[in-house]
């Protein structure tokens, strides 16, 4: 890319992979706030730092936009991925902010399951944004993200059997609500691979 | 509309009235759930495979319309009535994998009227979506449409007041989000008729 | 704006306007029915109307924005603005009539704090939207409404640890679901600064 005529929109891509790499920062540092809950608060912390760069960005994404005349990619497809990204974030950020604002004892085994699955979720849309110049066949990466997808599908519903299975209604309001935003986190993982599935069908 | 000269455009219709189709459908299958709860894991999954072919839909209209230059309403409305739509499928949808995934013993009298306002509801939008291409009057539809989600508005106030009296938590928990997916539902039919009533203005 | 030779386009600032203090009316209304439970219904349905008057100009909006060509800021600004400050008056509209439909005894102290908060904000909306015809700078502003929601989630999360402190699992689900809608009102005030500052930098 470094040789491009077409330097401003460059950018986008750029962007792209920037906000990625943050989303899958973020789901890192959740995994471990998950595996090891001392010192949670630095780490929720952490993340709500990210979360406001990956903000920044789609901010610049979009102030750009209104400057560009040629895009590379069509301006809806250039907002849908810069918006799906930053939901990730969101979620992943919403999980964590949860665990602490609810002062819950300490992860479940089911969140730490589901930590994971986010965490590598978040590797394949890092994958699949840094293939999106090219626009070359995600096809694999695509069916990886739904094998996820489905796999944390299996551990929520589970979770979620599990937690009404507690009685305790108190700690099923807590944790329903973290599960929640775990499964949207992922699901939203997802979503960006229809927006990138649909720009490189485009451009085919 | 079958000799038409502007093939590529009446598709959208043709798009809107089977996503309305399917919308019409699934909200038949959830009040079937609703009275019967015999067989429910089966019909939900039905409910799920009608809510991929809608996405599906989706997806199509929204690749064609980048690719269609002249549009039989503007492109807003087309998005904005094709995402309306799913919506309405995704909130029937949520419904019905709620009670599968809460493990409820069996749909209250409550879910059962819902079912009943909402299953009416869809039945409207089809109308309404049937009538867009001669941009007629639907006053008429846009009326029954209020009229049906005031009465889902009643129903579920006194849902919520009698579940509340049950004073039992994690039932509260359970019926309060199908409830909340019910009433959305319901919401979300009299939101695609925003939308139609605006594109019947401007063609006015 | 009287003499404008540009009075379509001066329309859109007037709705914002209106918005604006419609929005202000109602968190008004809100922070009295907090501070004073009595005769709330009734208090209620006045914010139910401010709202319905709300959706109204959205959609005079949104009508005379298809039907005009030279915009005074970015098509996208004018939709995201109306859109978000429809949004400000839904989640007033939201904190309202959950204290009715919940059948609550009385606001809490903490909803009072909140809906004192609320107001002060949706105070800051009015003037940013007043300001928007010039394009001044709005940083001091943006200051106050940053300052606000850094308060505003301060009471939250203390609202949240002494609600979760209570033990009373159905006392929590009502309120934890009005605190939120609270907390999202009082965001939303501050998603509107995000657009209006973009556009004023559009116009430095």
């Amino acid at each position: 890319m470094r040789f491009s005529l077409l330097p401003r929109e460059d950018k986008f891509f750029e962007d792209f992979n920037t906000q990625a790499d943050l989303i899958a920062q973020s789901a890192r540092v959740l995994r471990e706030i998950c595996e090891d809950w001392s010192d949670h608060e630095a780490k929720v912390k952490h993340i709500s730092e990210l979360e406001h760069l990956s903000d920044e960005i789609v901010h610049t994404v979009v102030v750009r936009l209104n400057k560009t005349f040629v895009t590379p990619v069509d301006r809806e497809d250039i907002h849908a991925i810069t918006s799906d990204l930053d939901d990730i974030l969101d979620y992943i950020h919403g999980c964590a902010i949860r665990m602490n604002l609810f002062k819950i004892d300490k992860p479940t085994p089911q969140a730490i399951e589901l930590s994971r699955v986010l965490e590598k979720s978040t590797e394949v849309v890092v994958q699949g944004v840094k293939a999106l110049p090219t626009f070359s066949d995600i096809g694999p990466l695509t069916k990886q993200i739904q094998t996820l997808e489905k796999e944390g599908d299996a551990i929520y519903r589970k979770a979620l059997a599990d937690l009404f299975d507690t009685g305790d209604p108190i700690f099923i309001i807590k944790w329903k609500e973290i599960y929640d935003n775990f499964e949207t986190a992922i699901d939203s993982c997802e979503d960006v691979y229809d927006v990138l599935e649909g720009v490189v069908l485009k451009h085919a």
